[in-house]
C-alpha cells in the first residue's frame, strides 16, 4: 500500500485516459486506480476541451466525475458503451479477475457487459499467478440472506458478511456483499456459475473473459500492457 | 376468474393447511390462493390452538398473517422450514411452475429453497401442457435495467418492464420485473440458466423441481393431488 502502489496506479491510469478520444461514451469504475482515472480524464475535458460522456459505476465515482466536469449519463446500454476503464483487485494470467473490494462489483459489471472493450488499469503487485487470495466478494438480496449464506458455505470456504462501523455494509443497489475466503480458485468460469446459481445471489466478483486488456503500472512509472488474445 | 376459480382455490388451500401439524416452520407464499391459505391457517391458530411459526414472503403476507394471529420470524435457513405452501400461476405434468404474478417470486424462491417439503396450491385451471403461456417474470436490478432488457431480447421475444400506475413496479426487494412473453417453453430449467447468467438478473420465476406436490382444487370442492416420483 501506500505511496509506490500508488505510483504505480496513478502511471497506469494515465496511460489509459491517453487513449480516450473525442465522442467517446465511457464506463467509469470505482475504486482508489478508478479515481486516479477520473482525475486524469477531467484534467483533459477541462484543459484540453476532451469531449466525453460517462457513465459512472457507483454513487461515489458519479460524484467524483461530476465534481471533475466530466458529463454523465445513465447506464442503457443502447448505444454500446465505447470504452470502460476500471480497476481489479486481482488479475490472473488468462485476464481473469476478482473485482468488489470497494464494493460496487455488481454496477461495474453492468457497465463492463455493455461496453465495446474492457481497459483494466493497476499496480503491478495486483498480478496473480491464480486468483482467490483475495476474498470472493458475492452480491446478495438481504432478505433471507443467512439462508444464503448457509448455501454458499456449502464451498467449504469461510464466507463473512461485509459490515462497516458495524452493520452489515450497504451496496448503491440496497444489497449485502458475503467474502468468501477461497485461497485458491482453480476454475473461476465453473465457480461464478455455480454461485450464479445459488437463489439469492446477485452477482460474483469474478470478471471472467470481460477486460480485453490490463495495463500494469510500476512504482517506476512504466506500464506494461497484456492483451486477451495475445499482444 | 371470479367465484369458482376462487372456490378451487380455497379447497386445495383447506386440504393443505389440514396437513399442518403443531409446531411447524412453515414457509408462507403471496397472493390470492395463499391469502386462502393464511385465512385457514389463521382460523386453526385460532379456533384449534394450532401451534405454528410463519416466515412470509411478502410484507403483504406478513400483515395478513400478523392480523391472523399466526407468529412470525424472518427467514434464516437454519433450521430448515418444514413446509412451505404456495401458489402458482401455471404448473406443467413434471410439476415445474412459473410464479410471480403477484411479483413476490424471489421472496417465494428464497423461501422454498430453505424447506424440506414444498406443497403447491392452485385451481385445476392453472394445470398446463407446458409453461410459457403466462409472461414469465424475471426480477432484475433497477440500474441500467434497460441495457438488461436488451440482453434479455436476445431469446426473441417481447419483453416489457411491469409498471404500477404508470411508474415501474418496485418489489419488496427494491428491484424491478422484467416480463416476457415466451408463448411456449420446451426447456425450462435450461432457460431458467441461461437468464440466470445474464447480469442484471436476479431471478426467474421458473421454480424447476422446487416442488414435491402439487394440489389442484375444483369449483366443486374436489382436490387431486400430484406428487413427485409418482403417487
Amino acid at each position: 500500500m501506500g505511496g509506490n502502489e500508488d505510483a504505480g496506479k496513478r502511471a497506469a491510469a494515465k496511460r489509459a485516459v491517453a487513449e480516450v478520444q473525442d465522442g467517446m461514451l465511457l464506463g467509469l469504475g470505482t475504486g482508489t486506480t478508478a479515481t486516479f482515472v477520473i482525475d486524469e480524464l477531467g484534467r483533459r475535458v477541462r484543459e484540453e476541451g476532451l469531449k466525453v460522456t460517462g457513465v459512472p459505476s457507483s454513487v461515489r465515482t458519479a460524484e467524483q466525475a461530476r465534481a471533475a466536469g466530466i458529463p454523465l449519463i445513465e447506464l442503457t446500454g443502447v448505444p454500446p458503451l465505447d470504452l470502460t476503464i476500471d480497476g481489479a483487485d486481482e488479475v490472473d494470467p488468462h485476464g481473469d479477475l476478482i473485482k468488489g473490494g470497494g464494493g460496487a462489483l455488481l454496477r461495474e459489471k453492468l457497465v463492463a457487459v455493455a461496453s465495446r472493450e474492457v481497459l483494466i488499469v493497476c499496480d503491478d503487485r495486483k498480478r496473480r499467478p491464480f486468483l482467490g487470495a483475495f476474498p470472493l466478494p458475492v452480491v446478495v438480496v438481504p432478505f433471507g440472506w443467512s439462508s444464503t449464506r448457509h448455501r454458499l458455505e456449502r464451498f467449504g470456504r469461510p464466507v463473512s458478511l461485509r459490515t462497516k462501523d458495524g452493520v452489515p455494509f450497504v451496496t448503491d443497489d440496497g444489497l449485502y456483499i458475503l467474502d468468501v475466503a477461497f485461497g485458491r480458485i482453480d476454475d473461476p468460469a465453473t465457480l461464478e456459475r455455480e454461485i450464479r446459481g445459488i437463489v439469492g445471489v446477485v452477482e460474483v466478483g469474478l470478471f471472467i473473459g470481460l477486460a480485453h486488456r490490463v495495463l500494469y503500472g510500476f512504482p517506476d512509472g512504466r506500464v506494461e500492457e497484456w492483451a486477451r488474445g495475445g499482444g
